[in-house]
């Protein structure tokens, strides 16, 4: 199934999204077209504006108050990747070089506020507290989260209890955040709005996972970023965790590094990873959390947003990149 | 006349705030804590909630959004100053090691992001729309502003209107904030809200005037950071403008930098201001706009708060760190 017809439902509503961005890198301030542009413009997949219309559709698909919301997630979400890669100091982004290997971190750091200031400007003007305050608790969930990650790095220890809150404050809170203020401006009754919520919060979990697994066996090209990325930048993931206790009685991270370095015991760590049954495993993980995603649909109108938001689920598992 | 006096009048709710700030330092997330009460506890002069409240005294006093609002417009300052010397790779901030020196540039970043989001969230639990609003378009001013001082910085270009614009952006657009949403939500009279936020803008601008001063003539003792350091991070501001502007003939600015380095260059400059008649020159401008702030106080009850306010002029102007 491919993203191009999961978003049919939604076409219009993410072109005008498209647009808004647009609009947004045309500001009156040079100094930050180019590098906006250059960030508005690599387009990602848009899964999280996505949610938020799909998620807006099953009752009142107001276009007024679900652009700007979507948009601001799409702004938010960049932002987030702009200040990442300044802290991880990462080379690529989508394959391209990012914002401070081109600019400079202090650039990265200003423009990534500067996307932060715009994305809360934009959901202010939308006037509804609740997708506000959901808004602003997403950012500290997210930001805090950042932030363990960052003071834990290299520590190697951690398990699947801590990676799981920590894929939830970093992944799963803003896909959640989406649905839930989709659900929240189409006015969806109270039970839909968790039920939306939930299958975001579950989608998000479920893509993180993916996403830590194709860091090990993903395809560089593909992927646009380098193997083995979260262990060089001394995260510990899911595939990891699972393949240490497989091995109880093994050193089997080894002499892995401190600080950012030796590449020759990452690699022998994601070989091991490859060569075993964890991978399986993982993907199994993610089912786990897409069957809750889609069982949370249930009581939800049987229409085309739902059947979009379950090929998602497929799509999410699926994905090489 | 001292700060502590000026603050008579809204001892008590200050003292409220910095409650609230030690309580921000309080959270659940170990790795949070002892950068995030590094921070807070680094007491500044707490100008900005200051003028949150003086504003909101002039109607309804009303500590229950009062608080809250300045606690969120302090804590949006710290933000600011920490991604602001994490992009400088400043070493000292009010006489204490940076953040980012002392846990990392990467660390700054997330803090600055996490002091960002817990003062969104605090201004949306107030549930006041155009506070709200506002807020958010201050965060847009201020990143912009930075975005264009760092994409600026080495040109050793700029007029004086360049330089109000910038530090408008920088610095009086949160002066601007604080007392304009201390007059909103103290429910004053739209006149009354208009007089307040002239005074907050004139007194940021006469504020940041004097800071720039300072760093040319202050003492690194008293300033608790090294004299020259904006010319050092290639900013330049209103003495070195005014200096160029007296030597039309002369390359006053010589060799300066085009990048962090040539402290020789700088301190020769440096001198060139001190043995100039551009300090009083300084001093004369912002006190223009100190007459100007003060002049927009006069159709506003003549009472402790505006007398505090007066006050607080004539302290900016006189204060030597």
């Amino acid at each position: 199934m491919s993203i191009a017809s999961i978003y049919e439902p939604i076409q219009e509503g993410l072109g005008m999204v498209e647009e808004k961005l647009k609009d947004f890198a045309r500001v009156d301030f040079p100094w930050i077209v180019e590098p906006l542009t250059y960030v508005l413009e690599s387009s990602g997949k848009r899964i999280r504006p996505g949610l938020t219309l799909l998620a807006g559709r099953f009752y009142r698909y107001d276009l007024e108050t679900l652009i700007p919301m979507a948009t601001a997630i799409e702004l938010f979400h960049n932002a987030t990747l702009v200040h990442d890669d300044a802290v991880d100091k990462a080379l690529l982004r989508r394959g391209k070089t990012a914002v401070n290997s081109l600019w400079g971190e202090g650039i990265a750091v200003l423009l990534g506020d500067y996307l932060f200031s715009i994305s809360a400007d934009l959901v202010c003007s939308i006037g509804n507290f609740r997708v506000m305050s959901l808004f602003a608790k997403t950012l500290t969930e997210i930001s805090s989260g950042q932030l363990r990650e960052t003071f834990n790095a290299y520590s190697w220890r951690q398990d699947r209890e801590g990676y799981y809150e920590q894929i939830y404050s970093k992944t799963a809170s803003l896909f959640a955040a989406a649905t839930g203020t989709g659900a929240v401006l189409s006015e969806a009754p109270e039970e839909a709005v968790a039920a939306l919520t939930s299958y975001g919060s579950n989608l998000g979990m479920a893509f993180q996972v993916v996403d830590d697994v194709l860091d090990v066996i993903g395809d560089e090209g593909e992927m646009g970023k380098p193997v083995g990325s979260d262990l060089l930048q001394g995260t510990l993931t899911l595939p990891i965790i699972l393949l240490v206790e497989q091995h109880p009685q093994d050193n089997v991270l080894g002499e892995l590094p401190e600080k950012p370095g030796d590449q020759v015991e990452v690699a022998r760590v994601i070989e091991m990873v490859r060569n075993s049954p964890v991978v399986d495993e993982c993907y199994q993980i993610a089912g786990g959390f897409l069957s809750q995603a889609c069982g949370a649909l249930e009581g939800l109108p049987d229409n085309v947003s739902r059947r979009s938001l379950l090929d998602l689920a497929d799509y999410v598992i699926e994905r090489r990149k």
